[in-house]
Parts: C-alpha cells; structure tokens; sequence
C-alpha cells in the first residue's frame, strides 16, 4: 500500500517572489486553474498582508478555484496578517491558515530581538487567534534546519497544542543535505505521532545548494506527508524544491519510496510552460522533467543504445509528462468547439460565454489569414485579448509605426491611440529598440528605465514567431511585458507598451 | 583532517554532447584554459574517435592546457577508440584513458546482444590493451546503478586486476536517489580497498529526476574519491551533476563531508558565464550557485531580516563563487596591461603576442567610440575577432544593411562582402528578421533553416547591447551563430552569417 502525499504549491507565494516574476491578477487566475488541472492538493495564493493587489488575487482565486482545491496563504504571527489571510480565502470550500515564524537563534535573536520563550508565545497566540476563524491552521517553523533541535521541537508541541493541524519544517536557507534534513524529520515525526497522530507533518526546501528535491524526497522517506514545491523550481534565490522532480522522483522510484500523489503528471509539462509563458522566466533546456533537452537523448551518441530499446537510456516517456501532446494545429475549420479545447489546454478559462465568442471571432481572423495556428498563436491571441479587456478606454495602444535600421540614424516613428486620443512622433536611437522606445516614452511622458530586454523565438512551420520579454522601472517598481509577433519590433512596441499599461493600471488599484 | 577529492571535469564532453551547444576549436580551448584557472584536477577533452574534429580538438588542448592538469578523452571498449585517446592525449604531462562499457542488463543484452561474461573480457581486455599505451586507465561501468551488484563487482574486479587505475560508477540514466546510491558506492569501496587500496573510486551522476548533486554528495560521503561533473549541469538529457553546486555543497557543508577540493571557487561564476556565453544555452535565473538571482535575497520580503543580519538567509557570500568581481570597467586610458587583464579574466588565452597587439588596436578604437567599455564588449571584441582571423579569405563580412519594419512591407537590404567580392540585395518578409535573413540566404546561396533566435539584453549604464543566438540547420546539422550590439537588427544578421561562416568552416574541415 503507498502511502499519499499531500502536495502543497507555492509558486503564487514564493515563486511570485522572485525579481521580475510578478504576475497581474488574470495571469494568477491561470495559474492556479492549471494547477487544480494537475491536481495539487493545496494552492498558496498569495501573502495578503503585502498588498491590496495580492489580496484581490487570493481572494479571486479563492472564490473561482477553491471549490476541490485547498486554498491558503500566508501570514506572520501577528494579528493584521491572520486577519489578511481570513478575509481573503473564508470563501474557498477547504480554506488553511499558514502563520511562518523563525525557531532558528540567528532568526530569533537577529530579527525579533526577542527571547526565545516571547517568540514562542508569539507563535503559540497566532496559532489560537487563527483557530477562532479556521480549523486548519498551519504553522511554518523557519529556518528549522538550522534551529536547535530541542527548541524546534519545543515550538512545535507549544504549537500543536494551540491548535495547529499541520507542521511545516522549512529549509528556509537552503543549507540541509539529505541524512541530515531525513533524520530531522524522523526525529520530529517520531515525537509528533505520540502526541498527535492527527497532525500532518510538511516540508519546505529551498535549492540554493542544488539539494531541494533530495531533501524533500529523503523528507518523504523519514515520514513526512505533505510536500510544498513549485512549478520551476522557482522562488527566492535559487528557488525551492520542484514540483515536476519529486513528483516525477516519486513515481518514477515508486519502489524505493512507497508513496503517491495525486498528481496528473500529463499536466506537468503544460503547467510549466503556462508558468514560464507568464513569468516571462525561461526554463534551462537542461532542466530535468521540463527542460527542451530533457527527453532529447535520441540526439545524442546514446541513439544507438535507444534505437535498440527505449529502456537503455529512458526511465520515464515523454508521454509520461505530457511532453508529446503539446502541440495544437488549427485552422479555420477546426470550428468553435476545437478552438475553445485548445485554449482550455493550455490552461486558459472559457467560462465567461461572451468574452469566449470574441476570442473565437479573433481566431478566426488570425486562422484566415495564417491559415494554420499553432499553440503560441492561440497563447498570445488570449494573453492579448485579457490584457485589454482588464481596462481598454485608459490603456495605450499601438496604431502603427515605422523603425528603419542601418548604421547611421536608426529611427523610429511611432502612432499611439489611447481611448480616443492619437499621439504621434518620432526619434533616433542607438540601435532600432532604443529609438523606438525613446519614442514610445516621450509620447507616454513617463521616464521608464528599461532594465531588461529578451526574445526567444517560437518556431514551428514557415512563419517563426518571436516571444519579447522586458522588465522596466518606474519609481523603483519593476514591471514587465510581453508581446508576440512575427516582427519582432512590433512585438517588441507592444511588450513596452504593455509594460507602461502595467504602471498605469498598478496607480489605478493602490 | 579533510579528505582531498578529485575533480574532474567532463564539459567538453558529456556537456558538448547537448544539442546545439557544438563549440569550436578556440572555443574549447577557451573553456579548457579557464578549466585550469578553475583548478580542476582531470579535463576530459572530448571523444576523438566520433570525429576528426573532435580529435585535433582533444589534442590541442592536451597541447597547450595538459602540463598542470590531467587531461583525458573517451573510448568505448575497442582498439580504434583506445589508439584514437592515447594519440589525442600523449601530448599532456599526465594523461589518462577513459574507457567505457555497459554493465546492467539492459545494457548487455540490448546494447550488445552478448553474453555478460563476453561483455567483461571486452572490457578486461580493453584496459589490458590500453595499459600497453600509458599508466592511468579508468573505467566506467555504463549504467551501473541499475546493474546487478555481483556481475558490477565482478565487472570491477576483473578490470582492476587488468590494471585499471580508477573505477567510475555512473548513474548514467539518472534513475539513483542518495540513499541507494551512497549505500552502492560504499559497498563498492568496502571491497575495493580490500582488493587494491591504491585504486580510486569514482562517481558520474545524471539529473533526469534532479538529484545528480544529491547523489554525488551522497557518493563521496560513501567513500568515492572523485567524482565527474560539468559546469551549469550540461550534458545529456537533463544533463550532469553541475561543478558549482557540488563544490559549494562541500565547502558550505565542510562540517558534515569532511571534505575539500582543489577548485578555487571565485572563479565558479566567471566559468559558468564563459560557458554559457560560448555554448549560447543560457543558465536559468533561478540557478542554484550560478543563477542571476540566486544571490538575490535582499529584493525579496527577507531584505528586513538581512539588513539585521546577512547569516539570517545567507549561508555563502556572492564574493566566494566571484559573483561579486566581474564587472570591469575600461576606458582608451585603460592601458594595454588593463586590457590584457580584462581578456584573461574572462578566459580568454593571451599568448599570441601579435593576436593580442591586434586585439588591443582593435580595443582602442571601440574605446574611443564607446568611452566605457564593460565586460560584454570585451566578449564580443575577442570573440569577433577570433572568428574572423579562423580564415577570414573566405567567410562572409557584413559590410552594410538597412531594414525597414513597418506593418505593410517589413523590407531588408543588404550589402556582404566575401574576400573582394561584394554582393547586394533586397528583400520582402513577414517582419524584419525574416526579410533580413531572407535576403542573407539568397545572396550565399545557402538552404539554411532558422531552428531558433535568442536576444538577451546586457545592459551595463546607458548602452544596452542586445546578444543574438540562433541555431540554423544545413544538411541536417545543426550551427550556432551569436554576436553582440547596440543594434538587435546589425546583432542578428552577423549572428546569421556567423552561423553561415561555421557551415563553410565545417565543410572545410571535414
């Protein structure tokens, strides 16, 4: 009998953390439909406590994901965050607290300059003000790997007591090796049954010495069950554990672990490019499970072992993490109901029946004229139709230009609409991206530093089309756009453009 | 007392093997010259007998980079192999033959189609063969990890007794998890110290389910002496275990795998961005060790613990792995002692006076053009200018261009110079890319493929320079090409033509 893990997903939190990464609402709205697709157990939608905008979005997905799926958020063991996380995910059917506080001395003595015996009561008072509003309540140990054992686990029984119904012991620095971070959890999971079977014991590792899925598997193998990972691997710094390695790890090495989940690895594959797609963060070819070269041994000098049979070089198929079924080809005649198949694939919401029928009707304009349309295609018609849909009378809006390059004055001339005004002007740059953009951001009047610039084509059949991603300061705020086209200075328009959209839609909500 | 562990480095092997990451002759001795700075204990150069490129290149590097560190190359178990390493290699102070054969199952009745015991006297009669040749053999029992243990130890047995110097165990398909495999390596010890105490024992991890580090960690922990790892991780499929994040873990952690190695970790960083620059596959931002953010913490919400105190999230220093001191700022009044500094830090060979005088004219007119000149334009100096002296008769030079992007009539023009011929013309696309390369293609008369087109921004104070990659096919193979500039239009078609260049170059060659 193998025992079921519970998988816990981060990557609204954590993951949305990382420099760059930050997603709008629609685009965590995606995410967290294509992860009650794969089947995570729980979501963290956010830390409400931050900000209004990341209240909204917990609340949103809360309200429009959390029918079967868990939602959760995170708070500090302070009242106003417990609060924050409350009001936020009360309306998902299976809402959970989780409250983080340090046990580490370097946390505790460094960051609250407290006594060790105030932090805990902190923690214990957290736990029983959250238990007022909830049932569940997850309480997150800090820095445990580096914390003294007898007071981890002092905080811990302290904890349980109050309330908590689930534990969850982070790596937080990243700094545990698999022995030693299995033997902790066996140590904490041998205490923790004698005083309360009922409360799950969970793990979170951080990557930054490349150990994140070893430590969460050898967490699994000492008792643990429940797991918190992300799609990528991202989060701060080097980013935690990988959803796609332990749950591939698991599978893959069931005779070795004993456990399942409830996953559906065909999802994996998809899940991570929704989330690179909208994070703008590229995943490295290499990357097991979900990199381009993952599954590319035929390539190699290994193809001759292969073509003689599969199981020489290959423990999983592609098939396995839905690595195959990618790609989409529609055309004109694919009809309403392929189409709308398509964009629910990769992880797009069609509920909403008239936003549908003008997505369809722009379709089958690209699908006339391109004739045949590809999963990028379809990607960027919806990411393009939600973003002006989200406020389009205040939005800018690109009517038409002209970029001419050559080696003496690369120059840009550029037409704007925004509602019912049409800006025009034009300007020399350096090269034909930087006088463009010195144009659109004179016509704009915002002084907009671009910090970085990135394109990565999409190539399938004759017409390649390129992916622009940029990331932009105003006011010490990074912001980021995206755009696709098959001219790559158009897109190029479009992704700044989308990036100022960005700063003006972000004045309007806080 | 700290047990000393080899490092060897398999990058231009195992990691070239990657699709699309083929590197020429100087490119590889660029890699192998900092692979000394790095302090690797072994390279191994490549696989003479796949190709005659792949020879002189192992041969060049034994040449010119074997006197301090040991320089190896791959054979599989036959005579042609074994000669092709020992001529490739004899060159170098201290060489050593790689010779590698299956031992699972799998291996040696699909791969072979043979009896175990004939599969072993291939082996046994290898490393006889090549004993004949030089002192140092090792071994590699191909998929070891899911070999059956009594013919694997028999297997080691058989070849330590024919004079194989060092056993290497791969976890070739990346099917391990730590436990099983530090119990592998430790029974394989506990016998091998019993046969022949002077033998060193060896690891070789694959990370399909991303735990080549774990693993390897695991091994030396377990007894293993060496271990084989290459830079970002690359290599097959999900590619190796990474240099980086092995020897961080063993510094990091010196308190529980008493252990140490000879690789001087500032020079970590400066590596993985040679390599990556070199083999155009980018390193994800969320790299452990390597990655743009994996020293990222002070953006996150723990910038108010680390401004208390920098151990609360931070267990290494961005100073250890010359995270820190890589930016180098040079003007014309840098000098040329300056500027000789710049180019070896950043591992390019400096011997070459008359190169170097050329190099540094060269210097001083972008100087004087530029003011500022940072690290990525050194790069793009030294690189340009090494292509171009390969054989500059007769590869192609851009001598002008201009693209006009509009929506109507994206249009290209293009001037080329080849020896002292000049060729012009113009041409119609889907957007500027595509008229630019449509017009590039015509006037070489080449019927190349666009299979891949990268821009990343490196932007250092007011100049962003955009850094173009492609992947072309021609005749089924497939050529890089890159270039860096101000302008992402002048960037992409020299990037095309160098990729062009490379398809004339490899006709030459072969």
């Amino acid at each position: 009998m193998s025992r079921n893990i519970i998988v816990f997903d981060t990557t609204l939190r954590d993951g949305e953390q990382v420099p760059g990464a930050k997603l709008n609402l629609h685009q965590k709205i995606e995410i967290a439909q294509q992860l009650k697709r794969l089947q995570v157990d729980i979501i963290e939608a956010g830390f409400p406590a931050s900000s209004l905008g990341d209240f909204q979005a917990v609340q949103e997905i809360a309200r429009s994901v959390g029918d079967t799926v868990s939602i959760t958020a995170l708070a500090r063991a302070v009242k106003g965050d417990i609060d924050a996380v409350y009001e936020s995910i009360k309306l998902a059917q299976n809402p959970l607290i989780h409250i983080v506080l340090g046990t580490s001395n370097i946390h505790v003595e460094k960051k609250f300059n407290r006594s060790k015996d105030a932090v805990m009561q902190m923690g214990v008072d957290a736990v029983k003000y959250a238990k007022t509003l909830l049932p569940n309540v997850q309480y997150s140990t800090e820095d445990a790997s580096r914390s003294d054992f007898e007071y981890l686990w002092g905080t811990i029984e302290a904890v349980v007591k109050a309330g908590a119904t689930m534990i969850n012991v982070p790596d937080t620095v990243g700094y545990a090796v698999p022995e030693e971070f299995g033997h902790l959890i066996y140590r904490i999971n041998d205490r923790l049954k004698n005083l309360n079977p009922d409360v799950i014991l969970s793990v979170h590792c951080h990557n930054d010495l490349g150990m994140a899925t070893a430590n969460t598997l050898s967490a699994i193998k000492n008792g643990a069950q429940k797991i918190e990972c992300t799609i990528n691997g991202l989060g701060e710094r080097a980013g935690n554990a990988s959803l796609e390695e332990v749950i591939m790890g698991l599978k893959v090495r069931e005779n070795f672990y004993g456990c399942s989940t409830n996953i559906n690895t065909k999802e994996l594959v998809r899940t991570s490019r929704l989330v690179s797609h909208l994070t703008g963060l590229d995943v490295q070819v290499n990357k097991a499970i979900t990199g381009e070269n993952a599954f590319a041994h035929s390539s190699g000098i290994h193809q001759d072992g292969l073509l003689k049979d599969k199981q020489v070089y290959e423990i999983m198929t592609p098939e396995e993490v839905g690595a195959e079924s990618m790609e989409l080809i529609l055309t004109a005649r694919s009809g309403r109901h392929a189409f709308k198949n398509a964009v629910e694939k990769m992880g797009f919401d069609t509920s909403d029946a008239a936003d549908f029928e003008q997505l369809f009707n722009k379709f089958l304009t690209l699908a006339d004229a391109k004739k045949e349309v590809y999963d990028h295609d379809v990607f960027y018609l919806v990411t393009n139709h939600r973003t002006l849909a989200q406020g389009e009378h205040q939005l800018y809006e690109l009517e038409s230009f002209q970029v001419v390059s050559n080696e003496l004055h690369p120059t840009a001339t550029v037409r704007l609409r925004k509602g019912d005004e049409i800006l025009t002007d034009s300007s020399v740059g350096d090269g034909p991206i930087d006088a463009l953009y010195s144009v659109i951001r004179t016509l704009v009047g915002l002084d907009v530093e671009l910090k970085d610039y990135k394109i990565n084509s999409l190539s399938r059949g004759k017409d390649a089309v390129g992916r622009v991603n940029i990331r932009i300061v105003y006011q010490e705020k990074v912001y980021t756009g995206r755009a696709m086209d098959t001219d790559i200075i158009k897109a190029s328009a479009i992704a700044f453009l989308n990036g100022i959209n960005a700063i003006l839609l972000d004045a309007t909500v806080s």
